[in-house]
């Protein structure tokens, strides 16, 4: 009985996991696609499907939570708390720009769907990272404290998403975006 | 016959109006409210609501392009080409903050009904003034031209957008937002 519960818990996991990667695939490619080709994406019937997610907002709400936990712990790994407070936030604007690059389109999808208001709340973990290293550089003296903080925050997230959308209108080269995000937030954040 | 088409005319005229004025204070009061509420708010009926906007959609956008068109005539009372570059761009700032500010309710609505992306194109009238002095800065040696003009004026854009954001979700003042947005833009446009 044990052993039967086991494999079905395995089934559902196995099951969740190719329902995610076939929805970040096909909502990075035709967002307009319908919950019926995801399930045939993923290998799974539609029952399966709508078993572990409800809706297409749950679905897509799953695949951005976990495509942004992802990023949390590649800017995790930029290890932020070392050197200067200025040469890592250039490490975090670099790593931050990388993961997002990968997923404009994703991005692209989620603000009209579910909202800005939503996707910067879902951000929290990784905004949780840039305020934690820009109140390490006010404390150095080396990030501006005249401004609240959490409005530096907003500055970090708002012009990174609005370079994603000039990559994706065509008016920024993608390679160029990252030296471009440097250049235009490190003078606004310096004090 | 050509009285009645002239009375006719004028009785559209002033339904337009009135559908315009009650949907602005009905989008930035109750978002959601449905279009047999709007007609009522502009004491007209659903028919002629119909006749003029076939969807909320083309309502909103309606209501949208008038209040853009509307910011766009305050934004020239600004006199932009008046003055150095640098005092310009803090009347543009302080003045399109002030317009912005009074339709935040309004244009979270419409980011999330059209998106982002129509957002800003419906903006171009704006936009073009923005773009038109930061050049006129970069002649004079004052606004950096070391990044594509079209991301400068995405950082002012979407910087402004970024704190009627903050203000709706009460992270920061409505009162300080036009210091803090001329304290962060500064640094980041100047040469």
């Amino acid at each position: 009985m044990a052993t039967t519960q086991t494999r079905r818990r395995a089934d559902a996991e196995r099951n969740i996991a190719a329902i995610l990667d076939a929805a970040l695939a096909v909502f990075t490619e035709e967002p307009q696609s319908s919950m019926a080709a995801i399930a045939r994406a993923a290998g799974v019937g539609r029952v399966t499907l709508y078993a572990h997610f409800a809706s297409r907002e749950v679905l897509l709400e799953a695949v951005l939570d976990r495509t942004i936990a992802e990023a949390g712990v590649i800017i995790a790994e930029a290890e932020l708390a070392k050197g200067s407070a200025v040469e890592a936030l250039r490490r975090l604007l670099r790593t931050s720009w990388h993961v997002l690059d990968q997923h404009r389109k994703l991005f692209d999808l989620a603000q009209r769907e579910l909202g800005s208001v939503q996707l910067r709340q879902r951000h929290r973990e990784v905004v949780d990272h840039v305020e934690g290293l820009l109140a390490r550089g006010q404390q150095e003296g080396v990030i501006r404290a005249d401004l609240p903080i959490s409005w530096l925050v907003t500055t970090v997230y708002s012009l990174l998403h609005a370079a994603a959308e000039d990559v994706n209108s065509g008016q920024l080269k993608a390679e160029e975006a990252a030296d471009v995000l440097e250049a235009t937030l490190l003078p606004a954040l310096r004090s």
